[in-house]
């Protein structure tokens, strides 16, 4: 059996077939010249306000690596669809290294439609290659950090824990939800790789089958309780919850417990009500079981006696919103020798011409809009340019923040966006504008006939 | 930077802490006798009425190459929540191999909720420990496979393609799900590396950005004709669409048009009129651009003169239901020296006792119902056992079938299934029955006070 999974070494096939026969086009015809590429989202999924942006350092990994092995340069030369090609442009690939300028908005930054969160400037060939792995690597994390700070706002200051590492698609994205999720605002993880590959922090209870493995509940939480006596947590709901909770004072220093079924609002209550009754005021409640936001807001609306939320499935999967609309797109290309503004007019996918920046303005300390400008265009008035440069000519310029500073980062990005903005349902839309110089570019552009 | 990625070195790490911290408990308190667990889903997500099973290979993989690696187990052995562990413990970790016997249901099989998947039946803490990578690899296949199924299904005989890599969850997701929708009932997929690993068909056409490189939409067109003279299919959606296919008759020989947007129904009626007015009869229509079965079916019932589908997000996220219900539950434990069966009687996630078997009946070569029984028990009539052994003692003991036939197999099991059972809105409940003595043995569980 050979491994079915994506890694270092065969990450550039990862590719739709049509990257790889545009490229031998572009080649055989000569066309490779500067081309500008952005990634951006066009709407906004049901209920969200922004999208918090995720993904950059894997991305950025992949592309300074990216080169296709001897062997796979082979496979494709051989295959069908390459069998008219020049073999020059297999020769291309041999050597082929990624050299465009890469501009990206910092991980843990808001963004809303239309903005672009990558820019790719460089080779047409280079800059078009790398649009599968980008769009599925980015859209995927901010998808799941949005998600993630959605459902740490609803839980008012109680701490929300990735548990959703086996309700994700495929191991792969229970990592990357588990990476996305701390930068969106859980606490950490259940995933042990996570914490491992990460150090994102690591939690973890007991499974419903620890309890069913002794030949009584009681047995089974002092069993456990014996090797981890300064951090235990026990999982009350395997037959019924208050008895359980009733051999809470049985096992010494127990840190939690764990509900993961049934009505958690009475259920959190009564057994509070025990653990108080038995002096075990210490001893914090935890819940899980189809968490979402909306459930998780009505919780702490009602005051439940819930101190954190475990978190699966609708985390990791953006269950309400599994896919959200993001495109790559070229802006520029070199057409005849000059570096032009590009444009599709498809119906309803219409495409902004122009390489561009975005510019955030602040009012009382929190973001009051955005103007997206021609790269080089000055805005109406004094904001901060979101984009930053992280690759020259394929070279990493920029030290990677660690991922705990990211989480920072992404919290007080988060504390600048206003009220109304965060709200889990009503949504509200943050005013971003194009700026004049850019609308009668894309006016220009929609006139002409090709 | 240090790659974030699952690998078959690291993929022992991909659990959830509390599989570990069992682990340490079970073995610590000499708990490690043997067990069964099973994986089957609760319910079926909306609109289905069966779930396809796929996964299967990647999961024998994993399971075969288990193992931790002395620098993985140090790591482990200093962490904060291993600190009160034995030492003996991590050598026991050292030392791990799987050695458990599991059964389970062939790719490409329609199961239903309670039916388990897969079984795996050897020391406890071995079986534990898989937990997450199995759910995660097997659900997530399993939901796209079936998602395939409808679509192909829907679209009543025309090609589907799956175009998504770019929207699935991850680049390992997007990989996933080529093979999934492969079994499933698509032709191919565009992703190159899917190819590669796994025999796919590849399909690829132009994205919109090929066209706009050139000076002129039919540049853009020869430019690339001339470079796949044998296989040429033109994206005629950049601009203007009618516009585009009366372009179509100026470059040779080309195979097929691509569509992605607009009215799918209204454009390939036009387009198709403009192609054999043009003499183009052999040209066939390809459409893409956020379909689903619906959609699919809604165009297949109005005729529209299209030859195959593109179909991207909701795919591969399977994005009507992009998480199910699955579950890993332990159904038998050794305690105090003898196998017993185990059960939760959580509310609402109640669990079925025992080590079991499918048994699939038939009527007039069709699926007419399932029984599940205890594993050793004779089913009311002959069936068809659908569990069936894959690993020995961690040995694989079958050779696995090449992805073309398991994509064979699935399609005619499909066909098995009653047209009602297919249909992609109006559910229908398969048939299944507990048998007798698994009845009795859960009654009998549920009573007990532990």
């Amino acid at each position: 059996m050979r491994a079915f999974n994506v890694t270092e070494e065969n990450a550039s096939l990862f590719v739709d077939l049509y990257e790889l026969t545009m490229a031998a086009a572009y080649w055989s015809n000569h066309v490779n010249g500067i081309a500008t590429f952005e990634l951006y989202f066009r709407r906004l999924p049901p209920n969200r306000s922004f999208i918090l942006a995720a993904g950059l350092e894997q991305m950025l990994e992949y592309l300074c690596n990216l080169h296709f092995t001897g062997q796979q340069v082979d496979w494709l030369q051989k295959h069908k669809a390459f069998e008219s090609v020049d073999s020059g442009f297999f020769d291309y690939l041999r050597d082929f290294r990624f050299s465009c300028d890469v501009w990206a908005v910092p991980e843990g930054t808001p963004i809303f439609p239309l903005e672009p969160m990558v820019q790719v400037r460089g080779p047409l060939i280079e800059a078009q290659i790398v649009e599968t792995y980008l769009l599925s690597m980015l859209s995927m994390q901010s998808m799941i950090a949005t998600k993630a700070a959605r459902i740490a706002h609803a839980a008012k200051g109680r701490s929300v824990v990735d548990f959703g590492s086996r309700r994700a698609h495929g191991p792969q994205a229970g990592l990357l939800a588990a990476r996305a999720s701390y930068i969106g605002g859980c606490i950490g993880t259940s995933n042990v790789l996570a914490g491992e590959l990460g150090e994102i922090p690591i939690y973890g209870t007991a499974a419903h089958s620890f309890t069913m493995a002794f030949g009584s509940e009681l047995e089974a939480f002092q069993s456990y309780n014996r090797v981890f006596p300064a951090n235990t947590t026990l999982l009350i709901d395997t037959y019924d919850v208050e008895k359980a909770a009733h051999k809470v004072k049985e096992v010494p220093n127990v840190n939690a417990v764990r509900i993961d079924s049934g009505n958690l609002f009475d259920l959190s209550k009564k057994v509070r009500e025990i653990l108080d009754h038995d002096q075990l005021q210490k001893v914090q409640i935890m819940v899980s079981g189809d968490l979402n936001e909306f459930k998780i807001a009505e919780l702490a609306q009602q005051d439940a006696p819930i101190d954190s939320f475990g978190v699966g499935t609708e985390l990791v999967t953006s269950y309400d919103a599994p896919g959200i609309s993001v495109v790559y797109k070229m802006v520029t290309a070199t057409i005849a020798g000059q570096e032009t503004s590009t444009v599709k007019t498809s119906e309803g996918k219409l495409s902004y011409p122009q390489r561009k920046q975005i510019y955030r303005f602040r009012k009382n300390g929190q973001f009051s809009r955005d103007e997206i400008c021609e790269f080089d265009e000055s805005p109406s008035e004094r904001g901060e340019p979101l984009l930053q440069q992280y690759l020259q000519a394929g070279r990493c310029i920029q030290e990677m923040p660690k991922l705990s500073e990211v989480r920072r980062y992404a919290s007080m990005q988060l504390d600048s966006l206003s009220d109304s903005m965060r709200k889990i349902s009503a949504v509200e839309a943050y005013p971003v504008t194009l700026s004049q110089k850019l609308q009668s570019e894309l006016a220009r552009m929609q006139k002409r006939n090709l």
